[in-house]
């Protein structure tokens, strides 16, 4: 297998209410990745896209198929991947196998998402088609409220009093609208105060408002190619080195487990197995924050806090720049925003951007980062891990 | 690059109105191609399948990651494809590549289709999802109209008088409901007329019902191996030989070419020359029917016919067991019926069924059949094409 890199990348604004489809939103981002790579569409050999909702949002499947089009890619193989929120992630991996294999020399991966369009009480209702529809969407459950269990499932399990927990996870949400402030493609641009977090709405117990990250639109893309093809196009090529993905079933199968996810530990496993990479060699990491809970949950079973104690890394500023492992300094889905067949491609943007050192200007470059780490999770089990390095 | 085979199948029975979900219905075709090749669900190393609906149908994306828990294979990667109707056919070439590579050694393939539970007219305006959802839906192009507009192209550019291509057009049907009857997994079980289908109501002229493939319900799934362990498992592996995919973007940036669709002449010709195969070499076609116009062009494309003179496979019955090309011979879409997400996986399914000499007792083998072809169409421009063979 040959080593494959990133070379170009491509990012929208995320927001609320974007004028355009998502096929030109994911058009904009696409044509800035093979501009930004030194190429035309005419070298892109194949294209594999995340898409979760183009069906309801906007009465339009297949997005991938008229990306192509649209961008002058005619006639290339072109895939879509629903993995819920992972999708994007899983696309990229997939992206990679097909380069590392000599399949393919360069191609196209991204994702892009209306999410927004249809509003959002339909939009809660829309992205539960991604836990459990048969047995448990009918009992009421939507995402906010699986995470509001597993937050009371943390709090138990780790005797964390409820307070005690809230408190923590209201600094998670405040450190991403701080670093969010900084990046100009995040949805939200205004700093918050835990006091806000705790004084917000309840939206499931115990979450509140500012504890969810917000319905977005937007897209990302990344140009993909084998080692030979890279070192040609750019001189800050960014390795993947370690691809993992597992799944689980029904929340309700997980329950002895819970609120680990063991699909997670399954696939970063993989990943840091294939890189020959462990937890203490990320640099810079960008993990799936749903929810506040969530981030605390993707902490532990990534390796970065024992089961339990990931509060104290938020708490001790360890996730912050200069800390022991930033986390999200993107601004997160959180800030940056959720546009979910997008966010894992918006994910991996972020930690090549790092790696390249390009961050410099907006006043949130990890200095040095030579080592990143990608966290997706869709629905309620699906994991996408990356791990990308800048050699 | 290993060789790579199929070395067990898995089939359910298309039908209207399934009581099983798209789940169980997986689950079914996946448990009888696992336990058919000898193996158990922990043998699975990923899983890669196609469907389309599952949201709108069921209100259950995601729908691979359920399955894998539901039949055992827990943890593993497992993707969901969409390119419409070939979505399966796209998830067998992914995982041809990842087996291919030497990622993996055993992954399951499936797709499934619960079409039938929304009801005709919503699945109609659902299925239209699939062709240009900005522009051309809009203006109230679903797909009896493109395959109507097709066939009116079709008459006109090769000069044949539409009364007399509609009675090649009531072959196609007649021929695949022959078949049907003899497939047991077929949802029509009966033979029709060409005066039945010239009979028939008018759906989009000059298409009638019976020029029609219905909605379905079903599934269908396949293990594939590297050649080494497919040699352990079976005395009858089939190879995965050749894949070809390619995409167009919307209709109306194809008018110079249509009838024929570029997508599948580029796809095609990747799988020919991967296996150093040509059209005289196929013994059977499992095609892209979805209409009866469509098996014209397909037929054509694939390198059966020359442009304009498809319809004389059929009326010399060059297309029947025995003929020059024996072509879905399993009642196709049209009689066999179109789970969309499945459809691919079901083509799949009768070539090795068929190169493994299997269907005698149906009464319907091709004798001595060593190579087959499937080809996909996805909405209104995503080709997917396997060349299958049995040594």
């Amino acid at each position: 297998m040959r080593r494959v890199a990133i070379v170009g990348t491509g990012h929208t604004k995320f927001m609320f209410n974007s004028p355009k489809s998502g096929v030109e939103l994911l058009a904009e981002a696409s044509m800035d990745a093979i501009n930004g790579s030194g190429l035309k569409p005419k070298d892109i050999q194949a294209i594999y896209c995340g898409n979760v909702l183009g069906d309801f949002s906007e009465g339009q499947g297949m997005i991938q198929s008229y990306l192509a089009d649209d961008i002058g890619c005619f006639n290339v193989p072109a895939s879509r991947f629903e993995g819920a929120c992972a999708s994007a992630t899983m696309a990229i991996r997939d992206a990679y196998t097909w380069v590392a294999s000599g399949f393919y020399d360069i191609v196209l991966v991204g994702g892009t998402e209306k999410a927004t369009a249809m509003g959002t009480p339909l939009a809660t209702r829309t992205f539960a088609m991604f836990s459990d529809g048969r047995y448990e969407y009918p009992s009421g459950i939507t995402f906010p409220a699986v995470f509001a269990m597993l937050a009371h499932l943390y709090s138990k399990r780790y005797n964390i009093p409820l307070e005690k927990l809230k408190e923590t996870l209201a600094l998670v949400s405040v450190q991403s609208h701080e670093y969010g402030v900084k990046n100009p493609n995040a949805q939200f641009q205004k700093e918050i105060t835990t006091e806000q977090v705790l004084r917000g709405f309840m939206v499931s117990s115990p979450l509140q408002l500012l504890d969810c990250c917000p319905f977005s639109d937007g897209a990302a893309a990344l140009v993909v190619a084998s080692e030979d093809v890279a070192k040609k196009l750019t001189d800050k090529p960014i390795y993947i080195t370690g691809v993992g993905q597992a799944s689980s079933g029904k929340l309700s199968a997980q329950y002895k487990y819970l609120p680990r996810l063991r699909a997670r530990e399954v696939s970063v496993k993989q990943a840091y197995d294939m890189s020959g990479l462990k937890p203490e060699d990320i640099d810079v990491c960008e993990l799936h924050d749903c929810f506040s809970i969530a981030s605390l949950i993707a902490a532990e079973s990534l390796g970065f806090a024992e089961f339990g104690k990931a509060g104290e890394l938020w708490e001790k500023g360890e996730t912050r720049i200069g800390g022991k492992i930033p986390i999200n300094v993107s601004g997160g889905l959180k800030s940056k925003g959720h546009p979910i067949g997008a966010t894992g491609a918006s994910q991996a943007y972020e930690i090549v951007r790092q790696l390249r050192g390009e961050l410099v200007d907006q006043g949130r470059q990890v200095e040095g980062a030579k080592v990143g780490l990608v966290d997706t999770l869709g629905g309620d089990g699906v994991i996408v891990s990356l791990i990308l390095s800048a050699d």
